[in-house]
């Protein structure tokens, strides 16, 4: 009998073992398709032509699980050829900077960085400092620094601000083209989403050429609750991890960029489409949360300084920005849930443990409700 | 072979008969769960207490499509006892008046009508009516009318303009506690929802008693598009009706009431998440869209006149708003939902003609994925 | 000695005649200068090449005060040419219509109503009848109405609702380009403004062709409170007239048209700036206030169908933006004072009496100070 | 010849000594009174009870032309003790960090601490050293920290980011009640403003006991352009000092804080008429300018942690905010001129030199004006 049991606890961890060794895959690579737009090659943020990210992951010692990650939207002098943008508040419970400018001017003159909340100042420094030591910018005497955070402090020695100015210079000098890592990496190092661990994630989606071709990519770093649901699934009901008042705080940030030529005010309508995204996982927007979309358009660009006295601009009419909405909803809702499956198990700060989504009984359940064949 | 083709034939008619004799069903009599939370006793706006729904329903030849749907927060003055209110825009292509007065003061002060884009000046104008006509308010020289719409000119002879003054005040008179009609009544008697048939929808959730038990209901004004899920099942999807483009205008007019203790500000912050129910739903708030969510607390009023300078108040706190929060997103996507279950086809304007949601269809596929047993 | 005395008196009364028959003037015409930017030739609204005021006075028996102000940006059709336009609140106790609209899209489609409250419906439906009648908008099924109003229920026998639809169509028949009629005409005819005769003024700003030689009008409907202010002189402490609670409530409406080719963002911005010259008056947006500018460029159009997906809009960078502002803070300021200087006493409903602003005791002070040599 | 010019410089040499050993005065010490209200005994912020304000002056060699004001509220634990708060914006070319939080919740839980444009990451850092090492607060992970700028870039070598955080946590514990230095103090030591020297300006109102007896204070730096003018007389047109487009830019950040009981919502109105006492001085809100007015209460507090569900609050109602809305545009303006009157000329980074408003001159032109008798 002993020996039986040994044999079958040494079974469960050969397959704990092999489960752990088998690299995380995203929701699509299960044969998951959300919505009904098209995700680009990459699936990704960078598939809109231009857009670099760069994470440094900081995990150290048993308490440190935190990073940064870094988006830039084109390869130029973004101070003094900024991009159209816009910011949505879903929920203000949140420390982005940055938010008057881009509203009033309708521009984003630095990257977007991503960090945990309390190292917001720190990131927000070093843009300033990668904006000065930038050549051209020799002049420059205000930077509008635009550094979005959620709370990784259960994981996190959140307290110990661990992320340094040279982390956000590194992530920033790393950015690249190409596929982007998710789950426990960067921003998302320590945060937890509908009770499950979370992380970076991120998708695309490409209209068809009749609607224009253009390309919509989000990036998202989850900490937030409420009941998860994927594909319409009630995986969170399902698994019991659940509830009308527990798990439901914390926050999430969304990036969206798109390559239409969108002004302003159309990306602030697009930005509040990436936040029905999150309300299609099943996320509530608690009270404690902090959900903010940054929307970019590198269409065209702002120039900081021009001989004109005018902007000339070729912008999308408003009667032909609905597809870019649902696409901006998709993206993101996948973006989302591309974090949950990617995230992996972790132990942190105070021992406290988050659990990976349990891929495995999640694809059972999908492909129960036939949303996976 | 002939007969029995015919008897056939005369079986699917018989049947047809039957299914349009057949009263229409909401979504909950079919086993229908959407969410976590607890519908009320009547799993109607009306759960609330003291609120009151009066509808007049426009059918009449071959053209006139249209109606009124009237919601009474409070049997009392009105005016004379507002209530504390918040209106969110989801998308403000529409012409819901006198938002701005309910931002600056935080307080509802007639009731609000549901109608057609092009009679909200004759609605508006029967509120002042009614409200100036009430005893107590013979001093009254300034109303603010709180009159949504949406646009049924596709069903509708919209241009005509068929909502008299006396069709609103009468649908005030008329306005009772209890169980609302849902459907092509009222508002929503010529609206179109994702393609089908859409109209008046209604659903309350009511929280345990250990979050508060305050209860949280809301009525909608379907007429929308996007790509249809039902419990997060595709069936736009899987009917084949939805599209990037087409049939994705239109607007949702969505009132939520409450009587947990809410100021104007966490009302707001209520409103939204009702939006965030209208996304659950496949909803993407296109371009075209007029989408409005009014909600109003019935817990305490705040007076016209007073002799103190004070108003005092006993609000919830900011951290005990979340499982409202969960509420006002079920009941709204709830809401919707039913409004497309009790709709049924209806030929209008133009011959224009709009399927019901094709019930039994829609229950197969919700049987099949789960989501009803 | 009584004939002397006699003879006093008939010389009194001679003077009052005189006065009363003489033409009010307008500030300018006394020597004031308000600001540093010159004025237009009409220093009039209408300056703005295209635009046109239209304006009906109700002033019958002892009762009714009111009227109808309609304002046309351009001669053409505007449903089918829209405005590129914005609305700033400054305080929203007010009804103006059609605000969500103009925020979500940029554009104002129909001329723009100034009336009194009650009368907003009205209007409204007046602006429909107005817009569907127009040629070319056979299929038009949806209009954003924007009508403003100001609560004239002191000198007007509000609750009567005395403005028909036909009042508001023969404004916008009779609208001209030319010289603007202020003071007690249309929308202002029983206005209050500072506890004095309130009613329509109106003001223009004309930049130097080394700023762009753009033109701003300012036209305003004056019926609210504060301690007046004017060129800085503290007139209403001067005259007694000015308290910290009386006379303070009421309103203003402010409609900023320019043909600077500004896009929505801007204008929005440019209408803050107008609320910024009515801080200059002396007014203190009360809490009763509804206090709103309308801006609208007329430097290009928005057309509501076309067969391009692109707009392709020249518009002024935010840097050259500011000599704009100093413009409609300047316009709309004068415009408040000229509605001022151009209304003359009245009594109205329940014998209420407001007496017009002393002008000749106000030039004397303005004399005084050095503001008029 | 030689001694008498001799003697003739000697002169000009002790009159500049004695000038510049004349100590600086403030507005109303050469008999100027703004607006109506009266003002409390310090004409200060700190006229509201409890209220400190600390600063730190950093002028060090050639370039080094900036500083730190830190104003606290109240005494006890902020973050524990959270006041109601909002945020205006005026003009948002700024980067004032917390705007969201405050908005979405209503409350203020870090001191207020203003710097120089490129040392707002710094400060917020220190702000959140501050609230993390308070004694009660060992389990904080989340810190809201609102830090206001303005750009100090022409007389201070801004780009060599000279404020440490010790700097700010200096501040922040030299906070007292009492007098506040103004002009080149602080947060205000490098800024200009009209095109001379600005600085830190305070004052404040008190109403009469009829109407409640409530302090409202104002404390500003100013960084702004415009059209200057001192109770309306045109200094700036008088002086010569003033353009369309030149030294328009810059910012203004104001601070309001009442002992009134004003919920967030309407403290958010008191901000606005904050705004409207920069226009009074001629400001104009340039596309360059950050002007943000953060409006604060100190009559209540709300917990950060409560058993009960509730908050119970007595606030004042909209019809009685009036009042402190005049009071609120006073204390703001004479605030401003303040900071004028108590700014002294400065030479800084690149030899810029920036004279003082001359205050003599300025008195001669309020005096012929009558505005000083």
């Amino acid at each position: 009998m002993r020996s039986r049991s040994g044999i079958l606890l040494l079974m469960a961890l050969l397959l704990t073992g092999l489960s752990a060794a088998r690299p995380p895959k995203r929701a699509r690579d299960y044969g998951l398709r959300l919505g009904v737009v098209p995700a680009g090659p990459l699936n990704a943020i960078t598939d809109v032509p231009g857009v670099r990210v760069g994470q440094i992951t900081l995990q150290q010692g048993t308490s440190v699980r935190t990073g940064v990650t870094a988006i830039i939207p084109h390869t130029g002098n973004l101070f003094q050829q900024k991009c159209p943008a816009a910011i949505y508040i879903g929920n203000g419970f949140g420390k982005l900077t940055g938010i008057s400018q881009v509203d009033e001017l309708g521009t984003l003159e630095t990257p977007i960085i991503l960090t945990n909340t309390l190292s917001v100042p720190t990131a927000a420094d070093a843009l300033i400092d990668y904006t000065l030591s930038q050549p051209g910018n020799e002049q420059v005497r205000s930077v509008n620094a635009v550094v979005g955070e959620t709370n990784d402090g259960y994981l996190n020695d959140i307290r110990g601000r661990h992320v340094t100015k040279q982390h956000v210079l590194d992530a920033l000098r790393q950015a690249t083209t190409g596929p982007v890592a998710e789950g426990n990496v960067g921003a998302g190092t320590g945060t937890v989403c509908f009770g499950f661990k979370g992380g970076i994630g991120t998708a695309s989606r490409k209209l068809p050429a009749s609607l224009g071709g253009y390309t919509v990519g989000a990036l998202v770093q989850t900490n937030f609750g409420g009941v998860l649901q994927i594909a319409g699934v009630p995986v969170g009901v399902e698994l019991g991890k659940y509830s009308y008042k527990e798990n439901l705080d914390g926050s999430c940030m969304m990036v969206v960029i798109t390559d239409a030529p969108l002004d302003a005010r159309n990306l602030k309508r697009l930005a509040k489409r990436a936040f029905m995204g999150l309300a299609q996982t099943g996320g509530i927007a608690s009270n404690g949360s902090g959900d903010y979309v940054i929307a970019v358009s590198t269409a065209y660009q702002i120039p900081h300084e021009s001989k004109s006295p005018f902007d000339e601009q070729k912008v999308l009419r408003n009667d032909n920005v609905s597809p870019l909405f649902m696409a901006a909803i998709e993206a993101t809702e996948e973006a989302i849930i591309n974090s949950l499956f990617m995230a992996q198990t972790m132990t942190g700060d105070q021992n406290h443990n988050i659990e990976a989504l349990p891929v495995d009984r999640v694809v059972d359940l999908l492909k129960k409700a036939g949303v996976i064949k």
